[in-house]
């Protein structure tokens, strides 16, 4: 007879309800690989779900869940940080597995909630909390984990990559977009976080963690958003050979750490630009392994419920790992954003002759009206604009190359 | 004091001795991950070695490595199924694991060998086999596991991706993209194999079993390789909005599985048009999980090496599996190439009139001088050359959209 391994669910919104519908679902793809079936023992939600058909299952109290030895894993998928935080540290320290889709609380406490579980000899896993349905985080535990990791970039958030593919495909303009993204219900009533580039910033925290394991507290200096994003911008970066995209990045040269998230030329051929609309992807510079590329869904209910899902089988099979990951608070500041050596495109009115004695380095993209589009490699923000003083410089995105 | 895990090489040729490099470079951060120093103990290899700085660990006689209980780990980076096959299996029977790059021997024998290592308690690991450096099969053994996956479509050679890239952007013809990539070192002195798809063909079975357990042997008629390739093809690519690329696709509906390698127009808006040159991509429609892409450096030394590292961590951490992966011999034929039902894109000399009554469904994505270019989705080539009796078709290739 096979066994039964007891889950409880905490928040039955969109992932919640998801990760029941897809257990079920795949009920028996997943006791064939679990070698047990999963059962949801409580549903803990503030909604009256007496007339779903978990009704028999709703709780309303948390200590139900944590007093009850036969669940083994606890899914949070409540959002926020509190009280997500609370219940999951508590739920590790009574011997109970957690698993989240919430980078909020994994951005924030995720160095906590990695030792608790550590101590108490259990998992605190959060696959789903970073593109959606995309087996990122594993391979950082995996694959990746001998491999010297330099650089991370990424499009992490859904909304704001639909809305720049819909103002590039449609000539829109971000309100109408935004709109759009509204309607199909891929933008939330208020989308603030994912606009302000504040939820990249929280997934670029949490994947730089798992590459160099240092968690880095929030730092807004870092994050620009989309909402400035207009026409020019696009027409800009076609010129340039690339598209305008919401890209967070974190790359570490010795003990210097830079993040960033803002919009982005993406060039043509980085592989980063085949990820359009809500789709997401991640590449990864990982040494003598060379470039790697994740790419899917960022969002969307049954994406991240199937990697929540993921993570519970993870959980139940290997109840305590024998290295357990755990995250230190970053003791370094970051490296100044305007100090950060990288790639730049800018649009400058003047002639090629005046460039050279400026810029060490560039390369004209396209030229037109007086107007130059360059591309600047390896080049600080504030070394760059010195450089231009004087000039008229019409554009400036950071670019990936 | 840190422990030490032994390890013989079998074959120091490029990735053999790639492993050797990346094992003593990233020493520090695999003995982090692992908690233990990987020690090369012995090298099996035809050549001289003496005059390296593995002359005292090299052996000619297998049975050295096999009756010496410090191993715990083989990596045989032979190549061809014989001797790889009976020194993996003798190997595997001494309680030893065994990880390997060798997709020749995984595609012929990887059912037999993974029986082996369950029988004996160890692991046969063989990311390396599919997709170099990339990340991909401990992706199914974990993330993807509890996904119901229906398709996979893969860049899987390096050394062809490399001559069609090369053929669309130079222009050039076959021959001479083929003799630049001998330059570089992209093609071996003999790249039957791979211009053949014979090679793609081996990596797309062993991801077929990967997905559904059961490992085909051989079936040449599903199997096209590139030296037809022309610009003709190329332009008739380009005006349906896409590129040509070689593709291995594996699809199983029901007990129906189909495997075809051969020359495709990937639509630009696919991701998988992200993988030019040596890059490989493997996109998995993975059920509720949606769509996902892996993507990296499909072949080359060091990536290569990194993937085999990967293994040798993964063997050694966990040296038996819980639930081992077994691969079942596919016991069904597969699909007649013929009656697949996919997608095709054809060019044909005819009115657009002409059409409506014979195929049930087309797109036209191009016309000019009475040419018109079609995309006919789900449909069966036998199907669409039947209703194309007696128009003139120019061009006819699979479509991944």
């Amino acid at each position: 007879m096979i066994g039964i391994l007891n889950i409880a669910i905490l928040g039955f919104g969109n992932i919640g309800s998801g990760v029941a519908e897809v257990l079920e679902r795949n009920r028996t793809k997943i006791a064939e690989a679990l070698g047990e079936n999963v059962a949801i023992r409580y549903i803990l939600d503030k909604r009256d779900l007496s007339d779903t058909i978990y009704g028999d299952r709703a709780v309303r109290d948390f200590d139900v869940i944590l007093k009850d030895p036969e669940v083994s894993v606890v899914c949070e998928m409540l959002g926020g940080t509190q009280p997500a935080f609370d219940y999951s540290m508590a739920a590790l320290r009574a011997g109970k597995s957690v698993v989240t889709s919430n980078k909020e609380v994994v951005a924030r406490f995720g160095d906590l909630l990695l030792a608790a579980a550590k101590e108490n000899g259990v998992r605190y896993l959060f696959e789903a909390s970073v593109g959606g349905g995309i087996p990122l985080l594993h391979a950082f535990d995996d694959s990746l984990r001998g491999c010297v990791i330099s650089r991370i970039d990424g499009i992490l958030n859904g909304t704001t990559n639909y809305i720049l593919t819909r103002m590039h495909d449609c000539a829109s303009g971000f309100e109408d977009a935004l709109q759009e993204a509204r309607r199909l219900g891929y933008a939330e009533a208020n989308p603030s976080a994912d606009i302000s580039g504040a939820d990249a910033f929280r997934k670029i925290c949490i994947l730089a963690a798992m590459a160099w394991g240092g968690l880095v507290s929030g730092d807004a200096a870092c994050c620009e958003g989309i909402s400035a994003v207009t026409q020019e911008h696009n027409a800009f970066a076609s010129r340039c050979g690339g598209t305008v995209k919401l890209v967070a990045t974190a790359a570490r040269e010795e003990e210097l750490l830079s993040l960033s998230v803002s919009p982005c030329v993406v060039m043509d051929d980085n592989p980063l630009s085949a990820a359009s609309g809500v789709f997401n992807a991640v590449k990864i510079a990982a040494g003598d392994l060379g470039d790697v590329m994740f790419y899917g869904m960022g969002a969307g209910k049954y994406p991240t419920a199937s990697a929540v899902i993921s993570d519970i089988l993870a959980a139940a099979e290997k109840k305590a790992s024998e290295r357990p990951r755990l995250f230190t608070a970053y003791p370094y500041p970051l490296v100044d954003p305007a100090e950060w050596r990288t790639d730049y495109c800018l649009s400058v009115r003047c002639h090629r002759d005046a460039l050279g004695e400026r810029l060490p380095a560039y390369c004209v993209l396209h030229e037109a009206d007086g107007v130059l589009d360059l591309l600047c490699e390896d080049i600080s923000k504030k070394t760059l604009l010195e450089a231009m003083a004087g000039i008229e410089v019409l554009m400036l995105m950071r670019a990936v190359v």
